[in-house]
């Protein structure tokens, strides 16, 4: 028997797991420290989000198995009248999970969620070789009016 | 004589000089209700950056006059081995004091904060039809990685 996927803020003892997500994908591959063992820099980072109550790290579990992870941050600002913005951050779905429209049920997920905090935008950036995620943020209603510039500091 | 900008927090007797410079732009015509009176909703919005501790809205102040206003948020996250962002939002500068390299000195500033709060990236986005600001972002060694998408929710 398969479970619906059930959404919930993640724990402690998930950080494997989401390394792991993190990891496993073509940019991450480069950026992230697989583990084990894991780099407890990980763990510090965790505690930070976990500190913040307008941060909500969410994973997705079915059958005992974490199989997506994403960051919402709710932040406030005075731009387009007081508007709360929700970020969508860290976007990823277990290989054994991709294909299954588990992507689209995420980001319900997460604009409800937003919602409710009291946010009247979502917003994300995507890395502009993403290319198949653009049309799937396309399709979810997102528009892609802006350039989204990095720098190392 | 001219005294050199000073930056610090803003204060609520800074609101109205900031909901005022968001106005005074292209696209802030369009999305702000400048005042007087002032929608008491930019108070709300206020109150609730003042109450986040990883939010910073910073004003810059020459001869008793608001000259510049920027926010910068410090995200924590796992992604890119547990990284913090400083996100850079919301920069308007006065009508009065453009085109005196207050922008470059508010983004050295910014940079340098974001720092001292221990993130190793700074991020903005900027709506695609500002294209002399993403010129000026390169300028400042930004990258234009990624596409930048919204919802409205």
């Amino acid at each position: 028997m398969t479970c619906e996927p059930q959404f919930r803020r993640a724990r402690s003892d998930d950080l494997q797991a989401i390394v792991d997500m993190l990891a496993d994908d073509p940019l991450g591959a480069t950026r992230e420290a697989a583990g084990p063992p894991y780099d407890p820099i990980y763990a510090q980072a965790f505690a930070a989000i976990e500190a913040d109550p307008n941060q909500f790290l969410a994973v997705v579990e079915r059958d005992c198995q974490i199989i997506g992870v994403m960051q919402l941050s709710f932040i406030p600002g005075l731009s387009r009248k007081g508007m709360w913005r929700g970020q969508i951050e860290s976007v990823r779905i277990h290989s054994d999970a991709r294909g299954s429209g588990l992507g689209r049920a995420m980001f319900e997920w997460a604009i409800d969620t937003c919602r409710q905090r009291g946010c009247e935008l979502a917003q994300l950036t995507s890395d502009a070789t993403r290319q198949e995620a653009h049309q799937f943020y396309e399709a979810l209603g997102f528009q892609a009016t802006h350039t989204g510039f990095k720098r190392a500091i």
